[in-house]
């Protein structure tokens, strides 16, 4: 059993974090059950947290907790607070794998997809 | 002449400024000479702004200059500051559009750049 954390940062704007929310469900879907568990979790701010989460993930029965910082820069949040929620989680969970990804702003296909957005027609707020 | 706008908050983290100046360059490399002009524009804290910008694109002779928000959710600064930034540059500049595409955080293609980086075997910060 698989699992994929997306950590967003957490708003105050509930419309900001249900952004997140709802790219964690199309995650699952277009993930073609190479993830069961696809959950958003929340810094600051926001419920749920990491902590919350990582217990979820191991009593629904996941073996590996796969985690995607969803961050475009890699600042303290990424480098400092992540790493060491995670930590804890595999501290208490000895028997989880924990596996950190680099954060999205890194991806090398960032470049393209921002690309594709710039070739789309879509425009907006225009 | 085409120009592409990537705009960023701005960070008073002089790297995270940096990741987004090369990501604009890495952009202009990857387009294959369907922008001529990549800038990177900075919405507080850091420069140049967007006014800056979008004088030095017509002045460099960009008929059309795109503008993308390299924001992950709709927050203030998508839906009014950007918006407005590029109203006064439309109003300064009547000969050149001026084309606000969606923030990054929209793009359909999201989900499958996050689902890529989790297969990745690239670990990070753990």
């Amino acid at each position: 059993m698989n699992a994929l954390l997306l950590i967003a940062h957490g708003s105050r704007r509930t419309a900001s974090n249900d952004e997140v929310i709802r790219l964690a469900e199309r995650i699952r879907n277009f993930s073609s059950g190479e993830f069961d568990i696809v959950l958003p979790a929340f810094l600051e701010i926001a419920e749920p947290g990491i902590a919350t989460d990582a217990k979820r993930c191991v009593e629904l029965g996941a073996k590996l907790v796969t985690i995607i910082p969803y961050f475009l820069s890699a600042g303290r949040h990424v480098v400092e607070d992540i790493p060491d929620a995670l930590k804890r989680a595999q501290d208490r969970f000895p028997g989880v794998r924990f596996e950190l990804k680099p954060h999205i702003g890194a991806a090398e296909a960032m470049a393209d997809m921002v690309l594709n957005i710039a070739r789309s027609t879509n425009r907006r707020y225009g």
